[in-house]
């Protein structure tokens, strides 16, 4: 529906806002009211955080990942094992994996996935950086987490075969079913994919639930 | 689900965003990230649209609807109806009564609804300012289009008290069953209203669907 905006003011902030991922023009103008029901201040440090954002974000030289110096918080941890890299598409993939707990090693944010219907290739992703990366330090081992898409699937192999001139270990993290899925309603290559893959039952499998 | 951000930056942006109604800090991590990847004059544009509406908006000084300038284009228009004014809650309403194209009035928004809940009163809104309008031109009609929720009825009834020392008719929209609704799952209130309040079958009736 098209609708007549009084102002024109109010069609300019609602296509902004509009011209954002899932926010359609209802959405957008029930937000640009909000915004005008609040104070200045609140419109005022809304734009300056998002401005903030895209100026002054900085990329990690070593992992990609988002900082605010020259190296990202994650890399200069000496804690962690710099041996294992975990590849990643983005970095709301880091968040996850940092949110279980379960990872002590550190990352490679490739920046997407190899997508030729959206014409991203293997050189507009942080692949060459990974290549080198493991080329001039001893990394023992690669995991590759990527999505179970055929893009997913395309951009790990094409990973995994810039890495076999090196000697170095390449894993993708495990297919089968989600904790708290039931097996009825699991699709039948993933539930076909976790028989094949089945590990031996021990306590610590039950203790991730 | 308290993610950790490995940026202050990144962090700042998505609390701005989820601030905003109906935004959650997921949807909000989406954005800004959808943000970064376009480029920066995407922002600017983005940032700048809300702030000049926020601070250049003015609202008519007769109608108190949103315009650029003292008199909104609605009040301005002298080929409207001037004795007949329907009475909305915000500017939502008079975009939506706008777009059914049957109106030739004009308006007068009241910037919200008696609430006690939320500490809005009578004199929080512009009831006095339409009092005047009534009292101080030859308005015909005033027609109250208000929510048909408890504050709306409360807020019609406060302003039909108000006026009426006037000589002035006040009417509200009819209720009814939606075009388009299947009696059989209309809620009994409104079903035995529309009963209560039928009209004669004309033509025009039909025409409206």
């Amino acid at each position: 529906m098209n609708r007549k905006y009084t102002s024109a003011l109010l069609e300019n902030a609602v296509s902004a806002l509009s011209s954002l991922p899932g926010i359609g023009r209802k959405t957008a103008l029930r937000l640009a009211l909000y915004m005008l029901r609040r104070d200045v201040g609140y419109t005022e440090n809304f734009a300056s955080a998002l401005l903030a954002l895209r100026k002054e974000v900085k990329y990690c030289r070593v992992c990609h990942n988002m900082c605010e110096e020259e190296k990202c918080r994650i890399c200069s941890d000496m804690r962690r094992d710099h041996s294992t890299i975990c590849v990643v598409e983005n970095i709301k993939e880091v968040m996850a994996i940092e949110n279980t707990g379960q990872y002590r090693g550190v990352y490679h944010v490739l920046g997407g996935i190899i997508s030729p219907m959206d014409g991203i290739g293997p050189h507009d992703l942080e692949i060459e950086s990974l290549v080198e990366r493991v080329a001039s330090r001893e990394i023992k081992e690669v995991i590759l987490a990527l999505s179970t898409t055929m893009e997913g699937d395309t951009t790990g192999f094409f990973i995994y075969r810039k890495l076999s001139p090196y000697n170095v270990q390449v894993s993708v993290i495990a297919r089968g079913i989600s904790i708290g899925d039931e097996i009825e309603y699991a699709d039948e290559i993933t539930l076909g994919r976790s028989i094949l893959n089945r590990t031996s039952f021990v306590v610590n499998n039950v203790n991730n639930e």
